[in-house]
């Protein structure tokens, strides 16, 4: 199996939304496609993936430095025992002549055509993407369905609590059960209305987390670790910027219930800091990385399984990103949960047509590959680059 | 003072070196021209920067983001209260709308547009950069001229021990008197070869350093230290990879002479890991960052602070990078030293032609700005984005 061609394009997300951070105003996508000399039912198996929410368009390192490399390798050295294409040495060819460190820099522009080879082989095996990596990863899950829950409730410029009521509701109706609210972007005390008023919907505090997106200076977050610690909620996701250790661990050792993070961590050095620095229960806190953002998927199995060797459990990661990739990962290695973003990130969000949200959880899909191929809107872009 | 346009070229730097982490032979690097509407001596003031070496160009995303948003800025949000360009206020807004983490990302593209400010600040008061610089950040250095070493000694294909030999006669030769040399790259029995074969040139074990550029796997760099500590060099440089805080503490632990590292530090939370967790000891470790690649001098100046709150001393502080850059930085901060790279990085590497080596330091060139003028190869390169 070989790698004929890799393309990529820049997509707008188009996405009016805000957190406590930043807004989503500029953002672009990364979207790729790996074609490669495997035929199925007639036609070149390509690969596809794009570069998750919240980091723009790096097509430019790709085009310059990431696919002539792979382009220029001996097809034999991308293999696997079995001649299949192998993503994680498509991944370390990716990486040959770049200096250590810097890696969100090439994180993920390899992590994206690291995840667009994982689409392929899967294409080519005529399996399901988590199908694949069930198997390559010990994760075959036991679940009947794949949970997954929403991650919304963002500020609103004009009535934002009555916005907010509006929008829990639809999550509710829809299927939905568990829901991450954004926390951080206004006042203490009007974020905690947000929180009853998304507690008086969802029923259980186990069913809401709160997400400050790495904004909140130390001072800021331990006020509201201190107050949102007797919501008892699900989780607190980024109260401090993402690579502060020393203030996430400070925040551990006041707030009793779940914190999470690591959207923002880019490579397993990022992750053994969280772990040996950060404070990080392994008995409660949840790991959240992103995986064709930090080197793609075999990169991420590793984190996985440092985690793991440190005592903690892969029900507590919750990759970011609510897309089939992220489902596909989940599925795979028996994760936590997957996300969702209903009607957020146009094209972006969102999982195959075929697939229903019943009281919180996801059916299997039985599509070959990752599946984009079921979602119109997405595949369309996608197409595009296989004119 | 007003910015009206910034444009940027990705040039290669052509060099053919090797450190123990990989060869430079596809390395780009982005030359960035910020014009004003300043006029000196009947033209229009331009800063110009490039981004250091090692990282690549990064021109897609000044292009995408980081330029237009400055464009577009109020001119007035960007001045300081002497209505002069504030190179932090510009810094601040190209990180509009950016994630927080991933700084590796942005920090190399925002750092090298924030130089070219600074140049361009400096030359609008006709005076030179390091004097602007001493001024602002209160290092007014005492020193009669800045020191300068050679960082070099890198593999070579053929003869490798001549090589090096013929080299370092060179350097010293030159002037220079303190020698940098690669290390890890071959077994250790041969680095240490290498290493006395450079001792026996410069004589003083204080005047040479090694620099295993983060190559080295933990269990490897821990032979190393050992069997280093013997020779009591001038300091062991990125014996482990850059953000992998708990190995440079554990070599810490068993290294007594000063470990060096931070030229792959990013951002201001990088360094505080450093300081907090990597075992970095204040009293004699060395850091390195490279203003241009880790948000620009202002941010520079503000990691330099924090290792003094820390009970550092910036005397420790070797900027990475051997340009009129990081000259400036050193000599208007009052730093240890600056570096060169004689004959190595093409257009890209060594100082003014107005300045000398002698007996291991550079002269104070009286040249408005950084003085990139007084470098025809690379100031021809610039030049061609002012036409």
């Amino acid at each position: 199996m070989r790698i004929i061609d890799i393309r990529e394009r820049a997509v707008p997300v188009r996405s009016a939304m805000r957190n406590a951070a930043f807004d989503f105003s500029e953002m672009t996508t990364s979207v790729v496609a790996v074609v490669t000399d495997v035929v199925r039912a007639g036609q070149k198996v390509i690969g596809y993936a794009f570069n998750s929410t919240g980091r723009y368009a790096c097509g430019a390192a790709m085009r310059e430095r990431f696919i002539p490399r792979v382009l220029r390798a001996n097809p034999e050295s991308l293999q696997d025992a079995q001649g299949l294409l192998d993503p994680a040495l498509v991944a370390a060819c990716m990486a040959t002549r770049e200096k250590p460190g810097g890696d969100a820099e090439r994180s993920v522009p390899i992590g994206t055509i690291e995840t667009a080879v994982w689409d392929a082989v899967a294409k080519s095996l005529e399996r399901p993407l988590w199908h694949v990596l069930a198997e390559r990863y010990g994760g075959a899950p036991g679940m009947e369905r794949v949970p997954v829950y929403v991650g919304g409730g963002w500020y609103q410029p004009h009535d934002d609590l009555a916005a907010l009521d509006r929008e829990i509701r639809g999550h509710l109706d829809a299927g939905y059960t568990h829901i991450k609210i954004k926390t951080g972007g206004v006042a203490l005390d009007e974020d905690c209305r947000r929180i009853e008023r998304a507690l008086k919907l969802v029923g259980d505090s186990k069913r809401l987390a709160v997400d400050a997106n790495g904004a909140l200076p130390l001072d800021r977050a331990t006020r509201y670790a201190k107050r949102l610690a007797g919501y008892d909620l699900r989780w607190f996701e980024e109260p401090c910027a993402p690579q502060a250790f020393g203030e996430f661990a400070a925040l551990a050792a006041i707030y009793a219930p779940p914190l999470a993070t690591g959207e923002n961590l880019f490579c397993a050095a990022d992750v053994t800091n969280l772990l040996q620095f950060g404070g990080f229960r392994v008995d409660r806190d949840v790991l959240q990385v992103d995986p064709p953002q930090a080197y793609g998927i075999a990169a991420f199995a590793g984190m996985v399984a440092t985690l793991e060797a440190h005592g903690g459990d892969r029900r507590r990661v919750f990759p970011h990103g609510g897309n089939m990739m992220s489902f596909a990962v989940t599925a795979g290695l028996g994760l936590g949960s997957c996300e969702a973003y209903p009607g957020v990130f146009g094209a972006f969000g969102g999982y195959a047509d075929t697939m229903t949200v019943i009281d919180g959880t996801l059916d299997w899909p039985d599509l070959p590959g990752i599946g984009f191929e079921r979602q119109p809107q997405l595949f369309a872009l996608m197409q595009e680059l296989s004119a």
